[in-house]
């Protein structure tokens, strides 16, 4: 592991990059690339490479890589396919550690032999590859956006891994509106070297990520056991949340025609998921929600759930929620009750939904979650809020963010589900910001929940596996 | 149906509203009624009654409903609730022809005798009930807003019932924010008179509503068949998609401690459903993504489906969901592949889905999309975007707007699918206020044509046992 990581340092931590086929030319992607360097603030060196050029974006621009007077850990290159193996020569001869090579026209469109060369010339030099076809690389905790993608990406512990190019730069954009935080977002093209378990097992021992989220569609042909085996060692370390894409038999011929990967029985993929611990998700939206929930909560401790609401038809649908995603709700013993009862007003019930009711103020909130972090019974917390004229959502949102501060050491998972117009909108963004998960339904924070339940519980069983055979 | 509509009408429709309990105290439920129903700009009369005040809010105020010198075709009654009864009877004798009874404290919390006396009360004097217990009634196209929640309602054609009072005011300022229009809110509580399918019948015949949605908790007991044989007939004129709350087992103990009502075995629900046609979501996203849908495009005439696309990603996602959903995609003909091969590049992909690929622009998009409203191979369109730098995605939503316009005789419904950040979110608002439903994911505008098509086969099938009936 160690040697892989030294090695991935160069993709995520270069000291200096070069970017060979830097352009003048705002809209070429020689531009963007170099452009999104320079704006995201890289804390390394910069090296625009362009025959034609002396200065590009204010950075001096070099006739070539061997030009540039200075060790390069990483080569972006987005110069013509017929024109990569030479460079890449060059790259190896200049001693740089990793090739990312946006460039289309290999593989892709069936042009496999350049692709091994290309492949080959690494070997020869101990390079690494990452692509070719792809929009590139960012990582965040070094400034580096090193994709044509959007120029802004919100800080964070998500790491991002995409097979789709336009589905990635999409959701780069996306991610930013959302709020979420990454700490990388790696396009994996063509896979000719670098793939995506290796990549996850960077990851795996990388202190910026806490989670790692995949979108897939195949594996390369005779990977897959070596995926089961690398994805078993990453996920006892982190969650790994996964989108396999093609499952439908139609979706799986798309797929082919689309990166030219097999696509493969989903059975197969189904299962490997399985024995590996990789949580598969089955929409964008939901890969992203759960994995809100890793990247703020602690992994839960045991499985009893309490949920608190100031509304009875918000607390019936977490309810069913909890039932159809398997997230076991405590019964609270009367001890318990009781102290719920006087957190109150008469007619709220102290029963598992906690219904505050409707008129539930501030303090009611605060006393029940003060009750629940307390409780020897509670292991994990879902609070939800219907819009009510006597509860302000940002005070109550101000007022959870304190509590769960309060009782960070207890390691009780707190998620937060909320429902209503503007204003409890911002009360989502704001219990975000401060590292409580918060949707804008209560399902999607039982969704969460249900899921970081799965991965304590795969995490458990492998642990024990580990100890039966020592 | 004519002599309950014209009833109902002096609920949705009324020329004047006493409102019984109104306040001059901000924060009062008295006062926020009365405030909402002037600020919303309410076309009739409105008559505050309250025996301390001569004036709240610049209008006059009457000691009881008996001296409003004008006809009063609705009362809304805030009082407490030992001072209901008396009130009813003063409503009866003035004629007012529909009480909207805010007051809580009735059936929900065992007081069943004051209810049963208040609906003999409106019996006698021919009145009809909505209520006890709700927070009251929004009716868009008279500009009433007769309810405690918020001030703003969109304008629309989609009527929401809600058995739950929080979530249905926490879903009037969501849907205002998400810029859902509405027909319609009815908060439905005790049901001591009017129910849910008794409101449905009179949407089913509203010029303004062109779909219903319904969050339920449970029928009163006995009213089951009566809710099926009802339902059909609505579902014959209109959708109606419907949230049962209370699924699982212990949602049902839930709703049981939540409203008193009867929750029932989930599958009696889910057989009530299907045989009267009433399609089933399981999250308010969910329902209103389907709503929207029904409430901008014409139902589906036919199954085959296309999907265009930029992105071989989502394409792939949007196939995966069409399988899991019930969406047929269609197999192109040759020569339709050939026009479509027309309208991309040279690596584009002319099956479906359609690929016209990272680099189609607006003019490609356009040209595919009017292949597919002109050919007869095709009954529905799914179109799809990823955010790329070379199309802007407002210039991309007003094409299609503009396409869609262009072949509105042709009864093609057409859906959206858009992701990326900011900007691609001003394009699908864009789109949803030109009545193109779009969402922010392959997946959601697949599942909502995946629900029009369900409904299209049930109504067939409906008509074809009314024919050969006949």
């Amino acid at each position: 592991m160690s040697i892989l990581h030294e090695k991935l340092d160069a993709l995520f931590k270069p000291r200096s990059v070069a970017v060979i086929g830097a352009s003048r030319k705002p809209g070429k992607i020689g531009y963007t690339i170099l452009k999104n360097i320079i704006d995201y603030g890289f804390k390394g060196k910069i090296y625009p490479v362009n025959p034609a050029a002396t200065e590009i974006l204010g950075h001096k621009a070099y006739p070539s890589v061997l030009d540039i007077p200075d060790e390069v850990d990483m080569a972006v290159i987005a110069i013509p396919a017929d024109k990569v193996l030479d460079v890449a020569e060059q790259c190896g001869k200049k001693g740089v550690k990793v090739l990312v090579v946006i460039t289309s026209g290999f593989g892709e469109v069936g042009n496999k032999e350049a692709e091994e060369k290309l492949v080959e010339i690494a070997r020869k030099y101990g390079m690494r590859i990452l692509g070719p076809n792809i929009f590139g690389i960012a990582y965040t905790p070094s400034r580096l956006n090193a994709t044509f993608g959007p120029p802004e990406l919100r800080e964070g512990s998500i790491a991002f891994i995409s097979q789709s190019g336009a589905l990635g730069i999409a959701l780069m954009g996306w991610t930013y509106m959302e709020e979420i935080g990454l700490s990388a977002v790696v396009s994996m093209g063509n896979m000719a070297d670098l793939d995506v378990a290796e990549v996850s097992e960077y990851f795996a021992e990388d202190e910026n990520t806490r989670v790692i989220t995949i979108y897939l569609e195949g594996l390369k042909p005779g990977t897959g056991k070596r995926f089961i085996e690398i994805m078993r060692k990453v996920s006892l370390k982190k969650p790994v949340i996964v989108i396999k894409a093609g499952r439908s038999k139609r979706g799986a011929m798309a797929v082919a025609s689309h990166t030219g990967s097999l696509a493969g029985a989903d059975q197969v993929y189904d299962a490997a998921f399985k024995q590996s611990g990789v949580l598969r998700a089955y929409t964008v939206e939901e890969m992203f929600d759960w994995a809100r929930a890793f990247a703020y909560q602690p992994v839960p401790k045991g499985e009893r759930t309490i949920i608190i609401t100031n509304g009875g038809g918000v607390g019936v649908l977490a309810t069913d929620a909890a039932e159809e995603y398997g997230v076991p709700l405590l019964v609270p013993s009367e001890e318990l009750k009781s102290k719920l009862r006087e957190t109150m007003p008469w007619f709220g019930s102290p029963r598992n939904p906690v219904d505050l009711t409707g008129q539930a103020g501030v303090e009611n909130y605060v006393k029940a979650l003060e009750v629940a972090y307390n409780s020897d019974e509670v292991d994990n917390i879902i609070v939800l809020y219907c819009r009510t004229a006597i509860l302000d959502p940002l005070e109550l949102a101000k007022a959870i963010v304190e509590v769960a501060n309060k009782h960070a050491d207890k390691g009780k998972p707190l998620l937060a589900g909320l429902v209503g117009g503007r204003d409890v909108y911002e009360a989502i963004r704001y219990l975000n910001r401060n590292k409580i998960p918060a949707y804008p339904s209560p399902e999607r924070a039982v969704s969460s929940l249900a899921t970081m339940l799965r991965y304590k519980r795969f995490r458990e069983k492998l642990l024990k596996e580990h100890e039966s055979k020592a």
